[in-house]
């Protein structure tokens, strides 16, 4: 019984993941869905990120939480506009669902945004199973965590298309074996795209920049033809 | 539907853990419930751990992962009897429940057992709805995580009787504010004991050993009668 409701509820999450996707690609905003594990710098990362776009390149937000309002409150200050799930109103989901992102994205001027950004909420194993209608799928691993979790937190590293190896200004403290942490990474994952960063010095991010506004473009040309100068 | 079934999987796992208590109360077993995210360090502190308890204090451990039974492998390593569930063949599942428990608890000769250590699932959410039977819980909260981790996650740390900030170490290298973090831990559960803890350097593991081996002598005491000596 309870396996049937499951697979119930993913089915819905698969319809109106389909609805998101649809009405995204309409507007041609390139989306991340962004997962990780609590305090891996995903927020932090997101920070830099959008002083680096804005305005250039309009972005949104939007950010799960079980509780507070925290992430959304440091994100809202880069000006982009943010909007706020907290599960813990929802019995305390342990990820984000297409439902609830649609809903969301209604309280955002889609016309306006090139590249919306989804915040899951820090778990390395429930969100994997949602999809949310996104275009590609991060995980953020800090190199404080350690080299195991790809291997440990399989599903998500498989599922997702590119990895952000965060806090390497820590390296020099550590044991972190980089090279093994890569190994497992394409042992998972041998298409996995990995950015090394510091969200702290900001070491790395001009290539994850780089990267993400190349997407935007591309996402931009699939879905409203190929427009020059953009 | 599914609320229903979520509250008879409840319902049947309080079932399970009062059996596994009253198990573990008959032979005197003092238990723990460890949970944390990924990474925080909760094989490295078991390790050092079980290397100063044993022999003197006979200790076990069950270990859950979704994938891979490396922590149980490193564990192993100490001489205590250690048993890895991998929830990975059970649908992937995010946390322990307590029949699971009960059936890895089965496989360990109780009798010579005097602390049984659960090493939950990486996985600062699900796992706290989950009783398993223990005598207390404790989250291991690491200083790279964030301060803020007590307040976006407050009911696994409403629910800890401890916390173990670990990878003090790394202070110097951070700009975590311990006595913000430390606030935050009390403005969500004011009688939460705390262990400043590195299970690198093994900084503040004195602290943390001489309170276990007392909770470990008053669960004798409490369940077997005051034994002399003991």
């Amino acid at each position: 019984m309870e396996i049937k409701v499951v697979r119930k509820v993913l089915a819905v999450n698969e319809r109106m993941a389909a609805e998101n996707r649809k009405l995204f690609s309409n507007k041609g905003i390139f989306v991340l869905n962004l997962m990780s594990s609590p305090g891996s710098g995903k927020t932090a990362i997101l920070e830099k990120t959008l002083a680096r776009l804005l305005p250039k390149v309009p972005a949104a937000v939007i950010v799960g939480d079980v509780y507070t309002t925290r992430d959304a409150d440091r994100l809202a200050r880069s000006g982009a506009p943010v909007v706020q799930i907290t599960t813990g109103d929802f019995g305390g989901t342990c990820h984000l669902a297409a439902h609830v992102v649609g809903e969301a994205a209604a309280g955002i001027n889609l016309d306006a945004v090139a590249v919306l950004f989804i915040e899951n909420i820090g778990n390395l194993i429930c969100p994997g199973g949602y999809d949310l209608g996104e275009d590609v799928r991060g995980v953020v691993l800090s190199v404080t965590e350690g080299e195991d979790k790809p291997l440990k937190y399989a599903c998500i590293f498989r599922s997702c298309d590119f990895t952000v190896l965060n806090k390497v200004d820590l390296l020099p403290h550590l044991t972190f074996n980089k090279e093994e942490a890569i190994a497992n990474i394409r042992a998972i994952n041998p298409n996995m795209q990995i950015f090394e960063t510091s969200a702290m010095t900001g070491q790395g991010l001009d290539v994850w920049i780089a990267w993400l506004e190349e997407q935007v473009r591309a996402k931009r040309c699939r879905t409203r033809g190929a427009l020059a100068n953009d």
